[in-house]
């Protein structure tokens, strides 16, 4: 039984270890690479180097950045009184697409999880406490997920931040928009419930 | 509404760009890749160019390898007399996974397909007619595709390679093993039982 040759079960090897990516499709995209256009192949092996070289963590809210502080840490424009706490790096970009939110943020680099060991000395919670003693926020926005880890989190951080005298909210939960009622679980339809507001 | 800094830009659309990754798994893979270890990351910026710096088709069989002639056409211990024609490099693969064949391959690097404007001339159909012209193969098993495409290239192999005296054969057609008659499809189950061989 022959196997691959070298070079190309290096790149299996290497595309399967990606989160998602199984085996048969790690062996597809390697096929494809080998396959495409130079500017296709070797702008992504170009891409993954230059991410990793300018690409670092915002000194002030740990967001993702190629300049530090990051953009909307510099933007005199944000308003300086909101700051929405979210887990991950990513968890920023999904909240700006929205086009409402003019605040900052403040990424705490995961959710506590004891099941995984990641207690709060992990999280970037000490940057957090140190920003919100400069007295500038009057509201936390906990943008955490809508799991277990998130809502500990949440809560977590609201009992620690309270005593600041700053405005600590959370995120509504509910029905998605456009979704079916019929297709909800019964956690969120309570959730939805218990949120209900007066039409006016 | 901020976008991502450049350098990440980049990353996610060069990996939006790979066969079956949409624009949500090209962001989590980017920010995967940009947390990843670096001997994980740049392992796979550097397989990405070293499989296409190092691997090439060979003159002989159009195989993916990373010498020429590849190992199998260069295997002094397979049987010369018998060769597979394939669609892709990856077919080989998926042959010799079977532990099964000891014959030699084809590569055609495609198959017959008016709609896509890939006709005869554009597969390595010559080069299998110079190498059955050598007269060592007596055997030719087609294993093109079960698809409308595969079996039109397969159709129109036989009829232009047995007038050189080589006997053609094709994979069977018939129920996958495992496989529940009631989830086959008609033409499936119709091949299986035009197929149906004698119990010994």
């Amino acid at each position: 039984m022959l196997d691959y040759p070298e070079p190309i079960a290096r790149l299996v090897t290497a595309l399967n270890r990606l989160p998602g990516i199984g085996p048969k499709t790690a062996q597809r995209l390697a096929f494809y690479l080998l396959r495409a256009p130079e500017e296709e192949a070797g702008a992504l092996a170009r891409a993954i180097v230059a991410a990793r070289k300018d690409i670092r963590y915002c000194s002030v809210c740990s967001n993702l950045t190629d300049i530090d502080p990051c953009r909307i840490c510099q933007d005199e424009e944000r308003d300086r009184s909101v700051m929405c706490v979210v887990e991950e790096p990513r968890d920023v970009l999904a909240l700006e697409r929205t086009g409402q939110y003019r605040g900052l943020y403040h990424v705490l680099m995961g959710a506590i999880s004891p099941i995984d060991g990641v207690g709060p000395e992990k999280l970037r919670i000490n940057e957090l406490l140190h920003r919100l003693q400069q007295g500038q926020v009057k509201e936390l926005v906990l943008a955490t997920n809508a799991d277990i880890e998130g809502e500990a989190t949440a809560l977590y951080l609201s009992r620690l931040v309270k005593p600041l005298g700053v405005r600590v909210t959370r995120l509504a939960h509910g029905i998605p928009v456009g979704g079916d009622l019929e297709y909800a679980d019964e956690v969120t339809l309570a959730r939805a419930l218990a949120g209900r507001q007066e039409i006016l």
